[in-house]
């Protein structure tokens, strides 16, 4: 048997991502002490891309929380984006319609936001942990692992919650039985491309053509991302540039509109499915983000999602903390879940309303033109696709 | 060769149902000579039991053009409908959001306000005819037909309407060449019943179960229709008056409430599709109503859609004949199609909202609940599938 150092603590989180650095920033606020393992370094984090749309309520929850302002001065607000079909753009604007905004910041930099937090706060954030697992998630949890100097250690905690990801160990601690895998698979994926140009639009632009979807993003001034719906075995190194710029442009093109093209220096096959699994909760074990659901991309959900359960769950641990009361702790995953379910909606809705399916017929198509249409005609019908765009009211 | 009695006219109109009646009235109403001929008797399509939610517009057109003000005395104005899921009522308020009703009058009893009109008005109304056929639409037109006393007659008319329902003899004089036929099936149906009943419920409720989609709709103070999504391949007449109220009432189960159960004296399987035939006209040819589409009933658009048809067709046939100007009869094709894949969308919509498919899943399922949740609780929502209800602006 391993010689293990003890470590306890009140909330031991199994995940460095946003998601549980958010909840381990929100717990210290209330004087609630957590301790945060992760497998990956900081930088292997920081070098995965992600997306980059942030409601307005995730915007607040991070600036209000005091992790940072960067994102309003370094962000880009969007008030609206732009709906494209036969040709022509529609633009939703956000804040005529609901008075709110969206921010462009990559997650990438919130989570550079939130581990500089942690640091300054004096945060305990363990990375390139290895030998994670947990255990009596029924009764006092205990989470072991090793650290990088091969050092084992075992957290000894109240709560144990599950911010690991969609290839989540903790979700896997809820027996069959005990949890429902709502999973959705779709038969296209997104081929993405990050390009050295300069924007082509000031918002993104969601377009539906007879070749597919398309969505043009921006990054920086000077770096752009962009996708286009695609067969799932597509094999992304085998398109050449000019191919891809060919595709972009068809899925884009009328009223003389065209995208900057530049040097494109990373491509790749996006998957696309839904999951959901409920409850989000197990004993002492609480699921959050990734780990507990996954969104297709269309709806820009995944991070806003994450930060929202942590809100939820932060507010429930620090009722339990301060009064004892287990009430909120049982009501997370209803709560959680609510949300998570309206934007699984939004997101089917985004995709079905602007992805080709394979077999589509021409009634399909002519469908979806008099969808697309009946939004961007109808005042309450924009009005409802800013509201779940730009974040439903927090519950 | 028949020697034919010939008849000369403006707007020669294959069918007498709804659509052709009203737009001989409303031509009538403009001083352009029209005849209409039907195959049925006029006791035959009195008998044809048929949907019975009129839009607000349609209210209008027939109250306006003169046809009969017995809609506004006799028919029964809807404020609103229910959707029910998870056990639970919750009201969609038309006049609050969008400041109009629908009204609950039977096809059956607009089809009698019509042809009284056309008989006071002493409109060419010629029903029970035989082997009609048409020909020269590019050019002169003329229709032939057999009168109930085996009289042979041709019409000579400088337009055709083909208004003659879903199996359209005129749809086929456009060559396959030169039309889409837009067709979608659905893996279900709907079983339908009239039963000797008190109104269950005083609006229409469109309930979501586990079970499947039932619609309770009302008739008069002792009959009701309702209605469940069955098989296609469903035998109604296998089904026992038991069982069938079994079905409905488990179907929308919750809180208390229950359907008041009578004798069924009416069980049929109604079948469902959509269908949009593009363009609706073909030289001098103008097909107007189910000759050129089929909806799913989910939406109440079917009978709304025949009478806009024709309240467009009459403006541009007004237009020509006042003016020789050909402008509006050429955009009447684009013009009612606009209104009708809104109105298909909209039908869609409402379908995969409600009914369940073969192979849904558990995600599926949540996803359509959480899609119900978030339209009653968005008054944006709310606002923009009561506006499709009720019926959109004219155009």
């Amino acid at each position: 048997m391993v010689e293990r150092q003890k470590i306890r603590t009140q909330v031991g989180i199994v995940g460095a991502g946003p998601a549980g650095l958010m909840l381990s920033h929100l717990l210290a606020r209330s004087g609630i002490d957590s301790v945060v393992i992760e497998k990956r370094t900081r930088t292997q984090i920081e070098e995965t891309i992600r997306a980059g749309i942030l409601e307005a309520g995730s915007v607040r929850l991070l600036v209000d929380s005091g992790v940072s302002r960067r994102v309003l001065d370094e962000g880009d607000e969007h008030e609206g984006v732009e709906l494209r079909f036969s040709g022509e753009g529609h633009r939703i604007d956000f804040q005529d319609l609901v008075g709110e905004s969206v921010w462009l910041y990559p997650q990438t930099e919130v989570f550079i936001d939130l581990a500089d937090a942690r640091e300054r706060d004096d945060g305990d954030v363990r990375f390139s942990v290895t030998d994670t697992s947990v255990t009596d998630v029924l009764g006092s949890p205990r989470i072991q692992f090793t650290d990088t100097e091969g050092m084992a250690h075992e957290i000894e905690c109240d709560f144990v919650v599950g911010a690991d990801g969609s290839r989540s160990i903790c979700r896997q601690l809820i027996p069959a039985g005990e949890r429902t895998d709502n999973f959705r698979e779709y038969p296209f994926a997104w081929f993405g491309i990050l390009t050295e140009a300069p924007p082509s639009a000031p918002e993104l632009i969601y377009a539906h053509s007879d070749r597919g979807f398309a969505l043009i993003s921006q990054r920086t001034e000077t770096v752009q991302r962009m996708y286009f719906q695609c067969d799932p075995t597509e094999d992304a190194s085998a398109w050449s540039e000019a191919r891809i710029w060919e595709e972009l442009q068809a899925r884009v093109a009328g009223n003389g509109f065209s995208l900057k093209e530049g040097p494109i220096f990373d491509q790749m096959v996006l998957p696309f499915r839904s999951y959901v699994c409920e409850p989000m909760r197990y004993g002492n074990l609480f699921l959050a983000g990734d780990a507990a659901h996954t969104v297709p991309p269309t709806g820009a959900k995944g991070l806003n999602l994450a930060l929202n359960d942590m809100r939820v769950l932060h507010l429930a641990l620090a009722e339990f903390y301060a009064t004892g009361s287990q009430r909120e702790l049982d009501a997370y995953s209803e709560r959680a879940l609510n949300r998570v379910w309206k934007s699984q909606n939004f997101s089917y809705w985004m995709t079905t309303l602007l992805h080709t399916m394979p077999a589509a017929s021409d009634f399909d198509n002519r469908r979806q033109l008099a969808e697309l249409n009946s939004i961007v005609t109808s005042r309450a019908g924009s009005t409802y696709l800013a509201e779940a765009y730009t974040g439903w009211p927090q519950n």
